[in-house]
Order: C-alpha cells, then structure tokens, then sequence
C-alpha cells in the first residue's frame, strides 16, 4: 500500500472493532443455540483520541432481508456487549457497525463545561451545526420531514438571541439525543468485516435424555429374535423412565460373510445374529430394514407409537459394509481394491476386520458415494427419523460430513447429528465445529473430581462451548468402564447422577445399564461379557437391584428445573474433600438453580464443608436459605457459603438440591404484620 | 453449497491445518522478530482415520521467487512444529502445507504386519504401486531421470519373485523414504489458506538502552541555552553509562502564542523558553531546528559525533502545533475551525490546552496532511536519524500510523518506532500491531510483586509478545512516579534493576534519574517541580549520588549477557516473602542464564526462601551450581531448588546473578584423574 492514491478516499479515522466473540475461527464455522436461547456478543470497539462511540450488533435470519439493530453498551475497558434472542430453527448471520459519534462526544464536553460554569456560547453554534446536519440526513432518507423540522427548528433556537441557560436546556433535552440517535451520521462508520453465522437447532439439540436399546433383545421370549412390534411393547418402560430419545443400533440387514459368533469370536454359529454394525447382505443395505425386525411399514409404526409416548426414535448411521452388501457388487469403485483383486478390509495392523469393508473417499467416485450416502439420510428423514447417531464419523472425511449435515439441515433444521467420535480431542472439536448436533465425550473416563473439574470447565468455559455440545454417556455397548466394573450398583448411581446433572444431554446404554451390568469379557477389558453386539440378551427388566425407579426420578429432575437446561451455567465449588465434587447450574434469569454434591468414592462415607459462593447466585448471605433435596425429597436449612454434608454411598451417593432462596419467617405470619 | 457440482472436483479427504501459531488476528497484522531470533511455528494438522500425515513449513523473504521448506514435526496431541531463523531485515512470508502420505502409512502398516509374522505378498505390490508412482512423479518434474529409473527398479523388484524377506529389506530401506519423501504425492495436499507475514527487524529493535535528555539542558554555564556543540560534549558521560540510544524531545521552533511559563503557568515570562512540545512559531515547523540549538548542520554534526561513541540520536515525533506553526497560516484546512472562525485548540474539558492545535485527520484534506507528515519523518530520516519516538500517538487514527510506518519501513527497514501511547490496554496493543517497533508500557505504575508478575506475564507468555516490544521507562519528563517520590535512592535503584532486566528495552529520563530527583510539584501529583519541560535545568552531573556508575555497571551486564537481550524467556520463581521478586532469563541455547532477585520495599531489610526450578534451566540438583552476582562480583555456592536470600536496601536492593552451572571440584584437579 505504498502511497496509493485510492487511499485518499477512505476517511483516516476510524472506530476498530475486534476480539468479536462469539466468533469460531475467524468466522469459519457457525455458532450454534436453540431456540429460545440468547446470544451474546462482546467485541472491542475503540478509537483514537477522546472521541465518544456509538455502536450496534445487527442481526438477521439469513434469509431476511434486514437487519435488525440493538445497540451495544460499553461494559468495561473498551469492551462492548448486546444480546438478542434466537426464536426460530435455521441460520442467523450477526454482524457490528460502529462509528465516531461527534453529537455525543459535542455533548459530554457541554455538560463539563457547563458544569464549570465556562461561557459555551461558540459550543452551542457547535451543536447547532451538528443537529443541522442531522435534519439533512433525515430529509435524504425521505418521508422523514417531521423529524427533519423539529431538528432544524432546535438547531435554529440554538444559534438564536434566547439567553445561554435556555439554550442549554434546549440542547441536552433527551428528545434531542433520541432523534440525533436516529439519524446517526455513518459516513465512516466502520462495519465489521464478517457476517459470522448461528446455527438454531430446536431445544433438544441441547437438552435431551437419551436411551439406547437393542431391539432384537426386546422380545418377551426368552431369546427370540425381537422386532419393531416387540419394541412398542417397551415403549412404556423406557417412557416411565423418562427418555425422551430411544436410540436404535443399526435396524438393517447383518452380512453373512465372516460374521461374527457370540463374544467377538471369528467364525459364527448358524444361530448367531451378527454384529448389527456389520451393515448388509443379500437382504438390503443401508437403506433396508433387517427381515427379523419387522418391514419398514413396521418401523414407522414404531416410530409413530413412540411418539405417542414423547419419544423420538434415533437410528444409527454407521457408513461401512459386510462383504455381502449390495453395494459391493453394484459399486465396486467404492471400494478400495488390493493389488491381488481382492476388497480391501478395515484393518489396524496387525488387527484385521474381515467382516467390515471401509467405504473409499480417495477415489475418483468419491463424489458419486458421498451423494448417495446423503441419500440414505434423506430416505431415513423421509421415514420419519429426525436424529442420528452417528458411528464413527472420524473415519470419514471432514468435508463430507460438513456437505452433507449443510445440505440435510438447509432442507431438515430440526434434524439432530450426534457425533460418535471417541478419537483425539481436535478431531472431535473439528466435527463439532463442521455441524454435529452433538458429540459424544470423554466423560465416560473421567472419575475423579480433578479430571471431571478440568475436562467441564473446558467444555462449558471456553470458546468449545459455542460449537461443541456434549451428550455423556455412562456406558456403551462398546465400553463398560473400569469404576463401573469395580464399584456395584453405587458407582452407577455416581455415573447416572453425574451424566444427567453435568450434561444437559446425556445417555445410557440400557437395560445393561439400570440392571447394573458389570461384567468385562476378560479382567482389564472394557468389552462386556456376552455382549449383546454379538447375541440376543434377555434382560430381566423388572429385577429388585434395577436402577429405573431412580433414573425415573433423575429425569423427571431435569425437566422440571430449567436449571439443568443447559451446560454453560456450570460452576464448579471447593470441597475440603476431594472425593467430594460439587458443582451448580442456574438458568438464565437465576429462578432455578441447581446445587449437586457426588461422593465420588462408591465404597466409603465421604463429608465435607461446601463453599458455596451465595453472591454469585444473588443469595442473601445474611438469611437462611433451604436447600431441597430432590432425590430423597429431604429439605435442609443452609446458612451462609460453607455448609456440610455428608454422603454414604450404600444409602445414596449424591444430593441433587434445589435451592430455594426464600424461606418463611414470622414476617410472613398475618399476626406480625 | 447445496449439492454443488463443483464440489466434485475437490478431493474430499485432507489434511486439515488450524490453530497456527504465531498468527495475530488470522493474520491481518505481522508478527514481529530481529535478526538473529528464531521463528517457531505450531500449528494443528491432522486427518480423518488413521492415516499417516506429511506436512512442511514453507518461508521465504516476501520479495523472493521460491519458498524454502521445513519438515514439521509432531509434538503432541496433534500439535507439529518446525522453526526457521531470520538473517535479513524486511518482511518475511511464512505458510504450511500437509498431505496424507499414503507411502507412510503403507510403511507403518508395513512393520507391524512383519512384526507379527503376518504373509505380506500383497502388501510388497501395494508398495510396488507407491513407489513406481513416485518414479513418474519424478519424471514429470524433468530432469530427475536418475531417481525415477531407482524408484522404477526398486518397483520391480518388490514385484519381481525374490524372497519375501529381500523384498522386504528393499522395502524399508532408508533410501526409499528418502526418494518417496523427495517426490510426494501432492494431489490433494492441503495448502494452509493465509500467508502469514513476519516483520524483521535490526536486533535494537529488541535490545536497547535509552537515555532521554534535553539538549537545551546541557551548557556548561548556569541557565545558559544549551546547543547541539554543548550535547556533543556531554556524550562521553552518556557513553560510559552505557546507553545506546540518546532521545531528544522535540527540537525545533517552539510557538510564542500562549507559550507556558515554568511550571505550566498560563503566561511565560519573556525569558521562559517554553515546552520543546509546542511545536512551531515563525521561526519554522516541524523541518526546522530551533535556532538556539543550532544549524541542521550543527544536528548532523551531532549525529555522527554520537555514532563515534556508539551512540543513536533519536528524536521526538509530536505531530501537533502551536498556534504561530507555519501550518496554521498556509494550511489552515488541517484544522478544525469552530463556528466563531477560531480555530479549534486542544481541551479535555473543562480543561483548554489553548497554547496547542491538533490535527484535523477527519477533514476533507486529511490525506494531504497525512502525506505532509509523512514527509516529515522522511526529512529527518535524510538527516540520519533511524529512531523516532512518537509523542501520543493514540491521538491519531490508527490507519495513519500503519500507512505511515509500513511505507516508511519498506524503503529503511532499520528505522524503529517507539510508541508514547500510555493509554487504554486495547489501544496500546492495537498501535503495536498496526506497526510500532517498540511500546511503552504500564511498568512506570507496575511496583507490587504482584503487580509485576501479573503484567508481564502477560506481555511475555501470551500472544501479545509476537507483536509488542515493551520498552520500560521508571520516569520521563511527564512521570514522576510516587514510589521514586517515597522510596529514596534505593527505589531508583530499585526501578533501575527492574527496568533494565525485566525489559530488552528500557529507558531513562536523565539526568533527573541518575540523579534521584524526587520532588513533585505539589503533593500527590506525578509532574516533576521546576520541570524541564518548561524551564533550562542545570544539572551536578557529577554529584556523590549520583546512580551513573550503578548504572553503567547494570548497562554492561545487559551488554555481556545474551540472556537479557530477550523477554519471552522470563520466568518468575516463587519467594515466601511477597517483598522479594525473582525471575529469571536465559537466551536460546541456555548458554547464559540470569537470576534476577530484588528487595521491591525500599526502606527494610528483607529475606526468603527462593524456588529456582533448576530441571527447567538444564542445571543438575545433585551438584552445587555458582550464583555470581554481577552488581556486587560476589559468588555464592547454592545447591538444589530451595536457597535463601536476604537484600538490605540501604546496601543494595538487588543481585543480579549469572548462574553458573559446572562448578570445579577436586575431579578438575590432575592429582584426581
């Protein structure tokens, strides 16, 4: 730029504005909310000099044609902030305008001015001229020739003989300010460079409780193979337990080729169902539904008796194939071929997977394949399914995913993708950010109160909150975890609680889950034993030791304090005893706040002095306050930042209190009035 | 992109690239280096699936032809690193480009398939596949006939019907990797989206040592006018102190028209000479020397003289005028005009500065004055001066300083840039990105350990230390800080040793410094009594107190010690008496490594226990080490993490140690060996 003329056009002085947040990557991947959530955005905005500024956030959804403005207020060390609300699913763009506001700065020097009794005389000719133009720019933007007048008129008064206090006071009127507000003159107002984008999903891309359930394990049998029809019999089990997604794995047909036997063995028995994400054989593909689960009429029957019972139904998107998938004989150029003829077949060396053929997308058909797996979405949405999970999604391209969740979610914005990704943390924070919905967590390793404390607060306290939503989940059909094998039914409990007050979306993998399931395949593996991967379970639903009642209970805790709603309220508290975790949550406005303590420690009492920072939650430190405990419906009577409690985890290893600031005293008694 | 075709073309799998380091503002500005530093870029590459990954750092000088390439190496956690040294002032451009290396994925998979003894018949032609592809690569580039016919050969016999375990040998052998690494497979190489550019500086804009005087101070007689003859007299003392750089405030005419009188009064007595700041009367601009100083010539002659002690003349850029400026008169359109025809003075109500005019850089004419004072600095750069220090800069749109500065540097890379902006954080760093070689900074106000540590953490360990220099001033002619008011000698000293080793780049306002001037003009103020900036001050330079030796002393261990000739190394050690701070510095090869421990309360003797982390410094625990300090020359023997200090101020507030590492024992001696 040495000594370009073009320069001279451009007005020299400027307001800057940067260090807009929320903004991820410099605006290469959008935000995301739910309806009915707020966005906040803080930015820097300064210039040179003492110049006084005027600032506004504009927003839009894409597609509108205008703005909307709200005007940003200075918070503290140049650091400026508004807010506006997300009320639709879709795509909001947000953008800032700020400028040199020459009224304002004309203004606040008056005041001082004046305030120092100094003659202002040549200052209201000043004002007049600035107000003068402001008219002008009224009457430019036509059809406003009333406003235009009464500034004229004001300007005039103010450059008339009428004494200097009256003019004063014609001069910081408030109706001034307001129509000089109007009429802003912008002609070097500085417009952020960036229109950065929000993705609005529906509430529950945030707040959901997930079930995950095999249906072929459903019947009433004692090993039958379970269908769809079978599953509506189970809809009222898992409604009472109050999910509100049940979670199928893969519904299509299983390959015959190298199946799988019971236990992941390598040769299967003529009676053994397969792996379900073995995907496809002479029976159908990713698009088919597996004979002895039912037709597909069967599974949209379910899914519309599910909804009976405020369920969704979220199918399992897992993109490999059996050796006998229709897609291997139709379209060999998805594949990777070896030197010898033969497919090649997943592998981690010197581990081989005979019974999986990855789909390839470094061929030149690679475009072709991707089209047509953005079709097996569509047919699935087309059937009714509005959520998938989907299965490791780090094994394929970052590109296709963001194509193709772009392209379902333009069409389908109340579609959900959960990301099943346990792979390295940019890899799943580069899924996040490229359009899942939701993404599974390392939650289901982290135990003690240091790892849990340093893994949330990077999850809900720095900029990965605004693109990475976190669905925890206890356990899997891949992963039963070590403290689960180790600390019986109360490192459930632990694991339950924690997941579902954590998380604004969590999951289990039932009924393995609630009936307490804690046997790894061989000592150190975090495989189950007969898992129901590899064969048909049946579980005893209604067993003593079954966690539902409580889980029960647990769910019906989130819904009803809005608290739980959400991640980005999590703050965590000091314990004077480590196996002592202790976190809260509130909503936006603080008329519900959530207090929960965990003993981490499945096998010993723990107590500890709580420091609960009441200001923070505009609790009145010199007041008692009840905290209500939600599990055991006990209330206890809490008074000041530390407070005790004590936990045997035999009896119940966690409280989940709500606390309630205000509680009754003599004032409240008609006598005392 | 809804189902664009085009997408077809692109590769769907690739290497993502994110998260570079340094990169300040997704490289809107440059990071800055000098001569002799290194450059040490992060960034996170990684890819879908398990594939191995390639990836190097591409720079050059921006007006070269070819980029020079770096392997990058990966750390950790998917973060690589490479690193390149800068040799030449001027500009520099720096990217990254990284594949999927589908050779080293194949060579991986390759060993631990041999490993386990598995049949690797197809895998040696899969091999074969690569590498001959890599001989047409070869080919295709021209000329590389040689390494294409090795790669072609070496392709064969991988294919040929040798035994397996030759085929094998051939495989992994060195030379392949050397030829695969030499001819990759770029097709669908990701190629970072930004050049990110580096300013190169010369090492001064790292490293300096300052010394601000006032030239009409320095005659030999009582009040007399100082010249530049007398200044040249006065370089040999300014020369032993040890500084390298010699700052002037301004130099030229000073307006007659509301002229201040000593100590800032409204009206000057005829004899008063008035502020150097008030720039202008009819004597001449802001071209001219004041004519009581001397000729241009006499300031030429001045310049040279001062190169003959080592000595750089900077001088004061202070772009506003007074009201007799020759500016007012022929361009009055570079001012603001108020409506009674007046021209608008400086105010900061209901302050009036009526003895100054700023600039109006919101004219229509604001480009013309803009080009004016950029002619301005290229005048005095004619002259020879390199340095300039910028009077308030912050006053002046930042677009100005960025335009005005990388012209200026594209021409005379060597000339440096000291910002006086002691203004609001933001605005501070926004100057120092937009261009400014060096800062000043809130050190003046820094005193508490706290304090101390809190700050400079942030402008040495976070991004702020790629684009701002800081450069510590303990007062200047507008600063009298109270602690200096409070703390007698030993808090210059204090002041000193902080300034001079906390900073690269540190200053002094002589000789008030040197010289323990202390007294505020009233109470509680921070403007000097009898103030040079209005007054001749004539100076005992050769008084008993004067801090000069301990100065050049401090100056010399700067020279002698590459580890203060940085900041980015500073670290802070923990001391159990707040009252004591301690940190250290090292240079890059840790061949020179200082422990700076100061006694911060300047009126009581003070110890502690220091924490001196001695793995991080490449210093053996086992053995003693030698601590000499180099203020005193005293030598201590210390052994392992823990050892005491104790300061008394009224000796010496402060040790500046080198830490010795190798101490001799008796196994130095022959009669041991």
């Amino acid at each position: 730029m040495k000594r370009d003329p073009s320069n001279e056009k451009k007005p020299l002085k400027q307001v800057i504005i940067e260090n807009v947040s929320p903004e991820i990557d410099a605006g290469r991947f959008p935000v995301k909310r739910v309806v009915g959530e707020k966005v906040t955005v803080l930015a820097d905005i300064f210039t040179d000099g003492h110049d006084s500024i005027s600032a506004v956030l504009m927003h839009r959804k894409k597609e509108a044609a205008e703005w909307e403005e709200t005007p940003l207020a200075l918070i503290v060390n140049d650091r400026w902030q508004a807010s506006f609300d997300i009320t639709e699913m879709g795509e909001y763009v947000y953008s800032l305008c700020a400028w040199v506001d020459a009224f304002k700065t004309w203004h606040k020097e008056l005041i001082a001015k004046v305030s120092a009794e100094q003659d202002v005389g040549v200052e209201l000719l000043m004002g007049a001229d600035l107000i003068e133009a402001a008219a002008e720019r009224a009457r430019d933007q036509g059809g406003q020739e009333a406003d235009a007048g009464w500034l004229k008129e004001r300007a005039d008064f103010l450059r008339s003989d009428a004494g200097q206090k009256q003019r004063i006071a014609a001069a910081v009127e408030k109706t001034v300010r307001f129509f000089m507000g109007k009429y802003p003159d912008l002609h070097a107002a500085t417009y952020y460079e960036k229109e950065l984008v929000i993705v609005a999903d529906r509430k529950k891309a945030l707040f959901s409780s997930w079930y995950e359930m095999f249906p072929r394990s459903c019947a009433e049998g004692d090993t039958d193979h379970g269908t769809f029809k079978d599953c509506e019999k189970r809809l009222p089990y898992v409604a009472a337990m109050g999910f509100d997604i049940l979670y199928l794995p893969p519904i299509h047909p299983i390959g015959q080729v190298h199946r799988k036997g019971k236990n992941n063995t390598p040769t299967a028995a003529p009676e053994d169902p397969g792996s379900p994400w073995a995907i496809g054989s002479v029976e159908g593909g990713h698009k088919a539904v597996h004979p002895r689960l039912g037709s597909l009429d069967d599974f949209k029957h379910f899914i519309a008796k599910a909804e009976e019972y405020g369920i969704e139904v979220a199918i399992d998107i897992a993109f490999q194939c059996a050796p006998d998938h229709p897609y291997v004989r139709e379209h060999p150029e998805w594949f990777r071929h070896r030197p010898d003829g033969s497919i090649q077949y997943a592998e981690n060396p010197p581990k081989k997977y005979e019974d999986i053929y990855p789909l390839d997308f470094e061929s030149g058909q690679a475009w072709h394949l991707a089209t047509e797996l953005h079709d097996v979405v569509l047919f699935w949405i087309q059937q009714g399914v509005k959520i998938f999970r989907v299965d490791n999604p780090h094994t394929k391209p970052f590109a296709f995913w963001e194509w193709l969740i772009h392209n379902v979610k333009t069409d389908y914005p109340e579609v959900i993708f959960l990301s099943e990704a346990f792979a390295r943390p940019k890899t799943m924070y580069r899924l996040a950010k490229l359009g899942f919905t939701q993404s599974y967590t390392y939650f289901t390793w982290r135990n003690t109160g240091y790892e849990i404390k340093k893994y949330f607060t990077e999850l809900t306290r720095t900029r990965i909150r605004e693109f990475f939503r976190p669905n925890l989940w206890p356990n899997t059909p891949d992963i039963l975890p070590e403290y689960l094998q180790m600390g019986g039914r109360p490192s459930f409990i632990i694991r339950l609680v924690l997941a579902a007050t954590l998380g604004a979306s969590y999951g289990i993998y039932g009924p393995a889950f609630e009936l307490c399931e804690n046997q790894p395949i061989v000592p150190g593996s975090e495989e189950y034993l007969d898992s129901e991967k590899y064969e048909i379970r049946t579980w005893d639903r209604s067993a003593k030791h079954s966690l539902s009642p409580l889980i029960a209970r647990v769910n019906q805790v989130r819904k009803d304090n809005s608290a739980l709603h959400n991640t980005r309220s999590l703050t965590f508290h000091d314990v004077d005893n480590e196996q002592i975790l202790c976190y809260s949550k509130h909503n936006e406005d603080m008329s519900s706040i959530i207090l929960v303590v965990v003993n981490l420690d499945p096998h010993h009492t723990h107590g500890g002095w709580i420091n609960f920072p009441l200001s923070e939650l505009n609790i009145d430190a010199q007041h008692p306050f009840q905290m209500h405990d939600l599990l055991s419906d006990a209330r206890f009577l809490w008074h000041g930042n530390r407070n005790f409690v004590e936990l045997d985890p035999g009896i119940m290893p966690a409280h989940i209190f709500a606390v309630r600031k205000k509680i009754k005293t003599e004032e409240n008694f008609d006598y005392y009035l």
